[in-house]
């Protein structure tokens, strides 16, 4: 079995149920996530071996996280017991024309003053054929950008890929502080996910190249120039088209750095229960089909249908056999199966 | 502040959780609405003062309806405490091809034998910029009837414009009992909310004009006969168009009795989860423009976008903020906000 | 009022709440269904009266099956306690790209090991206008096949007309197993219900009949060719276009042997609720109607109606009125009705 | 099977789930009770044949209160479907020192407005060997009473014995119009279920006799000097030892009109989940007994461990069989049994 | 209506339902308490007026958290809107030999970084005749302690009476660090809430005093003692024997500083649903009947009885009447009223 | 850490909610467990390592049942998946007089079929430094008997200590029955679990010696009897009292094969939210105290008081850490811990 080492924050959500408010609610789900906890959730799932790396603290709350983690197989043994809170934020998931809602109370957790001295590298690094981090991680705090830069430097230094999952959150930091950080990072990089808006905000692409995107030529032509200045394996990026918060068009798409070929997914129309952790489904798709060496067409179709049926499921991460995300792009029938 | 006084029912609404049949449920989530109520909830979320005067039971049922308006900072303090027994009524919730079902269970409620002088008129009035009645509460009883009168008459004799929603419910009278009693009260009334079918119905508009409509003009048209009769200072009217129980287009129009112009707004494609109180939803919104002295274009969509959101949300008043329904008719797009 | 007899299989379903996945639930819903007891609760609220005829547990869990029959009127009184276990199968309920996924836990049940002789006969047919049993029942055992072929026979004996619903489950036999089963039993059978696959796989109908049907006569010339065989008195089919898991098209159809007539029903586009037992509900709807002589016109929108609506019900069985029924069909309108 | 014919009112229970308070809670529980058919489904559950003779309303409320009965065998084709509204009560569970609260809404019910000729006698007192009705159902309205009383003349002039629970309800009506009432039926009367507070208020009996009751002479001596005037066949009370709202010691008591002996049970002391209908259980488990001639001691054990569990059960009637019954009064023994 | 101005931290409480764990928990139960503002709630339950002066997050947790306290009618106008977080804590609810567990997540709340210029004194004084803070608000933060000093220095100026109640929590400051505060305001103080612990901790009464009370004239030696240093109109005590997490026994003391008597209330023996906040409702309960000029014996039986009904109720605050809290302590009967 | 191996069901457990009944219920609280499984998860959250070999359906319900052992950080790596079904029971939770009730549906489970070349015994003992099994897991099928056994001589042979727990199932087999299998295997054990009943009933003892037990000596002249013919290193009991179905009683004693000396712990009064697993809970504290070479008072202490602190939590298994079960019976305070 194929491991890959993650490293990112675990975050405790609260949801009113279903398509309830938050004001009047007096209930909220909770779900332990977090993007790169998602995407080991994923891989687990898809039979391949995943450790989480992360700090949370040492209370009841923190032994929940991690059980939520250990129920889907996902290695916690690296993950450092202590620090102050554990991030937490509130979901409001919108319906039809009612967008969905976000209020982050993350602030001042444990992992956002964690120190790269805290972990046991070799232990983190045993046996890992991947590293991957979301760009959320290094925008938590200063010091969590340096740590994600010391364990994607430490990981080069072993020979381990990185992956990069671009994942920008405006409410958490501008974009000029983003660019400043991605650029630091990316020289690391060997797999990046990430999208046309991207492409602009924070890899220097013209507008212009992406406004009227058609043919794959069109496509091709961006990714390769992209590519130009930053050499990854792969580039892999997923367009939404969003119809109503609970409808949406999304479609995936991987180049190839090497043949410099993009191939295109199969586009789905998908009506959404819960679309968060859709992007860390993609990611994980996108991870093990590489992983095991799947041909182009293969990644981005699994890839693509893994993100896919995650918005059908409530909570942060897809918890899917291999068999059922074939299923979805290689039949495409949705019969009871009795 | 802008202040608003609304006078109506409060009810309680029971539903089966969900979308479940009536028949086999054993719990029934409980709403305290109605329509004036609803009305009142909006424009307090938007910002304004509005106050809602009712009579309810002096029992433990009655608290819970007053805490539910006080909650969104009503104004519950010319709510009179006496009488029998609060309206109640059952609502199975419809879905796709599955109708919506009601069943009243509201006669000898408290404020149907009502009298005026329970009421401290200065107070109820004190510092109203506006009187708002539907009329639910005119067909309630003969009592509501001559209560509402007497409000609408006070209202315009202390040079309180007054806002009529013809709200006809044909389980509650017959429509030549709602005729009689609308016609004697329009005379007080400035701002109508009412659609083709009431034109018809109350108004004695000839079928033939509504029949088909489609360019601006023909709706010009019908509103100007209209107001030939009864010049209001304003007609609003919502047109909604049921795909399925679950599914309806949703479009608003307001009618500038000065200027004799009409406004369209956009039309939604709404799915719904619970559409008790979209009708109230659009008369706050379009009252809360009104008041703030909006153009006419501003009023329409913002009403009709008011209107639209509330289909989404659970419950039968909307309470969402005026940036929230800006989004709805200014940006239309629906990313989670994050 | 009308009588019919059913015999097949009480089932308790177990199904994650909503559209929740197995993996995680802490809950399941339970519902007592089965193919036959579905047909029987319908013919119920249509305001037949209908035996089912069964073998459960004499415990608790075997008490309260009857009870969910008792609820609707279902007469329970054939019900022969005893044997070891009530079947039982887990459904997770799939929504938009996610199929619905069953798990079996029904072998060893009660009435797989039941015997002709536990029944009274006499009791079982006693006013019984109409049997029906479906594909299933024999499906279950070998001693189960045994039991449905000799009250099909009874049935004969005692000019019952014998109504049959193919409903071939994939997880409970092989086709060939099946097919060797059905071809006994299809003397007994003057209603068919059975659609263009079971044609192909079981009634030896030329797959290139049913590959570009189009026009109403190329439903007829299929439904002669079957009946130059078999003689059904009717021959009913339902066609289902699945769209999604939770959006579905769907229309019926109904082949009058004597007239040698094909009636095809409005097509339905459906958001779905719960789709389990909507073929039940077609035949219950059917049968109705065939019970009351209606015209064949009739015959298949009130089937095909009934099936449409199951599909916006939680639970296996259909409880609604004729009046909810004809609305759907006849009025086509879905506003709240208050 | 024996029968029994109980009439009275079906209401409509809503109660905040657990022990939650009515103001603040957002859905009730629905249970569909009352008095007498508490008492129908209880002797269903011991393997009586029960039916329950009232009127409500024919819409779905109505529609789901017969399901509930109809669930656990009762029959209810003597119920008249008609007349405007269901009653309803809100119930507030209480726990340790807070009292349970009642607000009744039930005014103008279809039962209190109900005719004699509405029923067809003949139906509904076929194969009846006893008849039972409650003061309750005497004091929902003048004609409730008459009609009460009718029921009760028409089974004395069939010869079946009358069965009657004073049951006084201070929020019905007051102690004066009760008493007026119950002496008018109390002649028709064969068993009746009463209390020392319904001899001193409505039977005449001096206070001082029941103030230091101990040893089983004193409460031979009542039970005489009460019989005495009224030669009631069987005189049935319960005891009960209110220690908090959650929990209570309670006993039983039977007086055999004939043998002039009292029978007194063991005093259980409960911890409550839901004491509403406990007087119900309590009732058929004395009538059960009654009808199956089992000795006097058997009667007022079985009646009282039947109040007993009932306690401990939600919802207002007693669903358990006769051999649960039985085992909480022989062995007292509460290990799980696996 | 007498006016009390509270001044404290609003606290999202977060627990698994009932007395389910932390640990496994889908969802957490959520109420919006702190002790000052459950004070709030109690005294407009009461029938007083309550003003809540806090500071919260403008955000829409922020806004659930007024509504919440709009709904029982406190005065929410003076709560500033700002600052990062709602303070946030997780309680595991225990029951029988299982504790209840609390883990605190409120550091960086909006009210632990306010200023005093924040707040208009005026508004926020107007009318007021007492203002009450607890010393749980003094250990927040520094900037919290100095903001209550302030406040209660400025309710001295203005002659408006001081309530505080010590409310020392171990998981937020060393019992030092309390000492050195409450030492530092309590010359503010007119009426104190403490126990034998708070005098011993912080008032420096001898251990020896309190270890061996037994009679009336113990406790007021004790309370002499303690009023020689610090001269309080009124020292106000509950007494708590734990006997489970789920039975309490509890008992209230009044000692009035001018008679220099103390009263002592009933002990109540109580199952308990929830207690956080029953320390809230004694409060609330005192400063009800202090400020209606009740005698000292209605003072401590009506504040022990709030705080036992308290204990009853799910929920931090306690909203019942005084006719409901009267009941308890003058009838100690708990029937259904019904 | 120490590692334990532990052999037996996985069972699905289904309860109604709360104290609800079977009939009725809509729905089923499910819990993966098993007496077994149920000693890995306590020892686990001890601190131990514990590995659960078993075998389960390779089913979606089966990876559901192993994710709940997994959250805990159970070794479910020795779980063979296979076979055709996981054994199910319904419970229904009684209270106060009313007794639970337990309905097997156990029969053909997926471990009653499995056989011993099944297993790869190097990798199942790996590391093991104890081998658990229980009684239940040999009544299952003659073939769990013997693959019980082989383990267990397999154990032996690798000089792995061996504990058993009598665990005996009337609902599962005969005394007889189970007395042949337990003599069998009874000379591998090293630890046994078992109470007065299973010496009288399984191993001989003299009725006599048990009635009259009051003194420590009475007490272990028993065990001393007992262990002259079975020579266990200790022999470990709990006494139970069950006052109600939700009122326990619980006492532990241990006894020392090698000392022959009985430690007894204090005696708990327990309110019960779920008595299941209590005995599994029990074992796993003695054996956590047993491999940590504790003293014999600390090993009974700890033991019975996880049992006692598992009757107050939902569920089959105990979830807590050694230091909540130390403050159980060190400290026996029960304030919140805030």
């Amino acid at each position: 079995m194929k491991k890959v080492v993650t490293f990112g924050e675990i975050l405790l959500r609260l949801s009113p149920p279903g398509h309830d408010r938050i004001s009047g609610s007096q209930s909220f789900d909770a779900i332990y996530g977090g993007s790169e906890g998602n995407v080991a959730v994923a891989l687990q799932s898809f039979g391949l071996s995943a450790s989480l790396v992360s700090k949370i603290p040492a209370h009841v709350i923190g032994d929940a996280a991690i059980q939520a983690f250990n129920a889907y197989g996902v290695d916690t043994s690296q993950i450092i017991r202590g620090g102050e809170r554990l991030g937490t934020y509130f979901l409001e998931n919108g319906y039809s024309i009612r967008s969905s809602k976000v209020v982050y109370d993350r602030k001042h957790s444990a992992i956002s003053e964690a120190q790269i001295d805290e972990f046991d590298l070799d232990a983190v690094f045993d046996g890992a054929e991947l590293f991957h981090v979301s760009g959320i991680t290094l925008g938590i705090s200063e010091q969590a950008f340096r740590l994600s830069q010391a364990f994607m430097e430490e990981a080069a230094r072993r020979k381990i890929p990185v992956s990069f999952d671009f994942n920008y959150r405006a409410k958490l930091w501008s974009t000029n502080e983003a660019k400043e950080k991605f650029l630091q990072v990316l020289p690391y990089v060997d797999v990046a996910f990430a999208g046309f808006l991207d492409f602009t905000t924070f890899l220097g692409l013209d507008h212009t190249l992406v406004e009227n995107v058609a043919a794959l030529e069109d496509y091709q032509k961006i990714y390769r120039t992209i590519n130009e200045t930053f050499g990854f394996q792969y580039i892999v990026s997923s367009f939404r088209d969003v119809l109503s918060a609970s409808k949406n068009d999304y479609q995936g798409l991987v180049y190839n750095g090497t043949s410099e070929e993009v191939s295109l997914s199969q586009k789905y129309s998908i009506d959404i229960i819960d679309r968060v952790g859709a992007g860390d489904a993609f990611t994980a798709g996108f991870l093990y089909s590489y992983l095991l060496n799947k041909d182009d067409a293969y990644k981005v179709e699994f890839a693509t249908a893994a993100a896919a049926i995650k918005h059908t499921i409530f909570g942060d991460s897809l918890k899917v056999n291999v068999e059922e995300v074939e299923n979805v792009f290689q039949s495409g029938a949705f019969h009871v199966q009795r």
